[in-house]
Parts: C-alpha cells; sequence; structure tokens
C-alpha cells in the first residue's frame, strides 16, 4: 500500500504521499499520444482526487509538434497541432511527477534547455516517467544511469546508444525501478499509467478499471508482456 | 482499391480520391485522446503522403478540455490542457473528413454552434468520423439519421438517446456506413483510424503496420470485435 495524503492510517509509511503535481515536457516535435495518452488517464484520476497538470515549455508559446528537419516531412505536410505550456523550465515550479514523451524530440541535436531542467529538478521528483523514446532525452541526461530501463522497441539500438550506462530491460511493455519508471513505445505509455495509479493512489486498482473501461481500453497488467514488439524488432532479450 | 489523388489507372475509379484535409471538431471539454489518438496516427500517415490538419473552434483562442461543470470536477482538480484551432466555424475552410470527438463535450447543454457547423458542413464531406461519444455530437445535429453507427458502450443508453433514427451497432469497435464511420470508446477510434488508412490510402496497409509497431499497438481488425465491452456494459446485441 502507499500512503495516500491525510490516509496515513491506511498505507504503508515507508511509501511517499500520492503525487499531485504531474509536469509534462514539452520539447519541439515530442509525440502527441506520449503525453495525451498519459493526459487521458490521469485526467480520469483527477476526478476521483485532486491534481495538477503543469505543462512545461522554453516558453509560453504554443510548442509545435513539427519536426525541426524538413527531411522528417517529405510530403510538406501541414499536421502539426500546437499544445500551450502552462509553465517554463525558467519558472521551475513544483512538480512530484516529470513525464518525459518521445517522438523526433529525442533524436533533435537541440535539446540543451530539456536537458539541462531534467538534471536540475530530478533530485526532487518524487517519480520519473519516461515514454517511447522519452527515455533517450532522459539518458541524454544522465539520470536514468544505473536504473533499469525500457524504451521503443522499433528505435531500441537508437536510444540505447543514448545511454550506455543504462540497464536497458527488453521485453517489457514497462520497467519500475524505484522512482524512475520507463515505458515501450508510445501506447505502452498509457498501460504504465494504468498500473502507476493502482500502485500509487487509493482505489487505484478500482479507478483504473473505471477508466479503461470507459475508454474501452483492455490494460495490459504483466510488465513483461511486451506484446511480441521485442522479438518482432530483433531486440535481445536483456536483464 | 481506392484512388489515390493522381493515381487513377491504378484504382477503381467508383470510389473518391483519398482525403487530404482532416478538420477535427474542438467543442469545450472535448476528449483529448478522441482527437490525439487519431492525430498521432494520421501523423504517421502524414510522413507518406501529404494531408492537412484543421482543428476548428469557435475562436481561435485555446480550446480548453475543462468541463463546464464544476460537479464534473469534485476535488477542483487543473489537470485540463488546452488546445490551439487553426480555424473557426466561421472560417468554413475546404475539409474532407470531419472527425467529432466525445468526452464531457457530448454531454454539453452548450453545442449549437457546432451542431451548426456539422449540419452545414456534412453535406461536402467524403467522411464522418466520430470517435466515442463524438456519436452523440453527430447524432445531435441529425448528421446520423438512417446511418449505422456505434457509440462508447459505458455510454450507451445515454447517447443512442440522442439519436432515436439513427441504426445504433453492437457489438462493434467501429461502423462503417458509406461516408460515415463510428467508432466506440476512446481508444477504438484509433483501430478506426487505421482501417481508415487501410481502404483509403495508397500502400494503406503497410502504412497502418508500420505505424502501428512504432506505436507498439496492436490494431483489431475485425470491425465486429468489441473486446467484450459491449457485454460488460449490458449492450443489447442489435443490427
Amino acid at each position: 500500500m502507499h500512503c495516500a495524503t491525510g490516509a496515513s492510517n491506511t498505507c504503508d509509511n515507508t511509501t511517499s504521499p500520492s503525487p499531485v503535481r504531474f509536469g509534462f515536457l514539452l520539447p519541439r516535435a515530442f509525440d502527441v499520444l506520449d503525453v495525451f495518452g498519459p493526459v487521458e488517464i490521469l485526467q480520469a484520476l483527477s476526478r476521483q482526487t485532486h491534481l495538477e497538470l503543469v505543462l512545461l515549455g522554453r516558453t509560453l508559446e504554443p510548442v509545435t509538434t513539427e519536426p525541426v528537419s524538413n527531411a522528417m516531412n517529405r510530403f510538406n505536410s501541414s499536421f502539426f497541432p500546437t499544445v500551450v505550456p502552462t509553465h517554463t523550465y525558467a519558472d521551475n515550479p513544483p512538480i512530484d511527477v516529470l513525464v518525459i514523451p518521445g517522438g523526433a524530440a529525442a533524436r533533435s541535436p537541440d535539446l540543451g534547455p530539456e536537458i539541462e531542467y531534467i538534471r536540475k529538478v530530478f533530485p526532487r521528483l518524487q517519480y520519473l516517467i519516461t515514454v517511447c523514446t522519452g527515455a533517450g532525452i532522459a539518458a541524454q541526461a544522465g539520470v536514468l544511469d544505473g536504473h533499469r530501463a525500457t524504451t521503443n522497441k522499433s528505435a531500441w539500438k537508437t536510444i540505447t546508444a543514448m545511454g550506455p550506462n543504462v540497464k536497458w530491460v527488453s521485453p517489457a511493455r514497462w520497467v519500475e525501478d524505484g522512482k524512475v519508471w520507463t515505458s515501450s513505445g508510445v501506447t505502452a505509455g498509457m498501460d504504465l499509467t494504468f498500473e502507476f495509479i493502482k500502485q500509487k493512489y487509493d482505489n487505484g486498482t478500482a479507478i483504473a478499471e473505471f477508466a479503461a473501461g470507459n475508454m474501452e481500453h483492455v490494460m495490459i497488467t504483466d510488465w513483461r508482456d511486451d506484446l511480441g514488439f521485442g522479438a518482432r524488432f530483433n531486440v535481445t532479450p536483456q536483464n
């Protein structure tokens, strides 16, 4: 059991209070579903307990999902929604959890402000969550060093090379290692989020099941069940 | 086979060109994943063919996902991202497909401008897509009348009551009926979108499978496979 704030008589006091403030990092060209899959589920949780969403950008201007490189948009599509941050990295608002999405962002040569922010905030986080290739951004910041972690199986070689001191794990839908939770590609972030709610909130299992039902989503409940993507993308089993 | 624009020698000319312009309706309190699930997948498609995203609001101000009613936010959470429209309903930009999301929006008493816009644009659409309880918004506009359609099984009675002249279908992950495609709850919109790509674009099956692999998503490929949610929510099988 965890400790929900104000519910100390029903919990194991060796663990920390349920997180309230979720910060999402919004680097340019972040993957939209890496962000909005978890946001959807946490929004359902926010109807059962008080939660606060913090969307973090370099400035308060809308952040675009458009890649920096034209080579990643060969057909000149205009299909890049923008999202409005609530805070800047410099604001440095209080957060309990930082969620780092992936996407083309993970391969950007221009992640300096994001990496600086991650390094600064990591020591005071209750939890760090990465989704998909967001693990590559966290790895570049060094905060996954020594931790067990996973990432998108279709991008395995590229992303794991960003963290030579990380204990990369496959097969895995997600991996928990203390305060560090990492998920596989995109939709795996949703299963990670459901598991996080189950473990960290009062009535978490009931809340997760209720939310998943409303979303008509069948939760993957075994972290080792990677739905075959490790094998499909020729990732050697490890850890 | 469909007809990709400019590829008339390889297609069945009884069908129409592949859609280029996708408009997403953004009523207040729309469900974020109803929008960003399909956007994620279409963004992958937009790297293989030219696509344009149109985000439609009443004004160009960011649209909030916050419910109008405080009763829907009992714990005073602040967990409501905003999304920036690219166009207003009054702009009436050219679109080939209109996607209508659900969420608390579907139960809003203040949908006048959305309903007016849907009625106006429907006759010139190639396709109408609804996700989750977005079918309720389309039903209120009358554009589902006479069509086979489905919606979220956990909200079945409320939403189907909005369209007494709609031929509601269950079990169904999604339903295709001519130009009208409707999906079940939230994540079903992603499976609908994959199927839409398979049917409507050159190399659609390969593009869908590639995108699903990158997302580590296992596509539901049988429209009748509702993953048991109809039975779970006591929906009587029909049509």
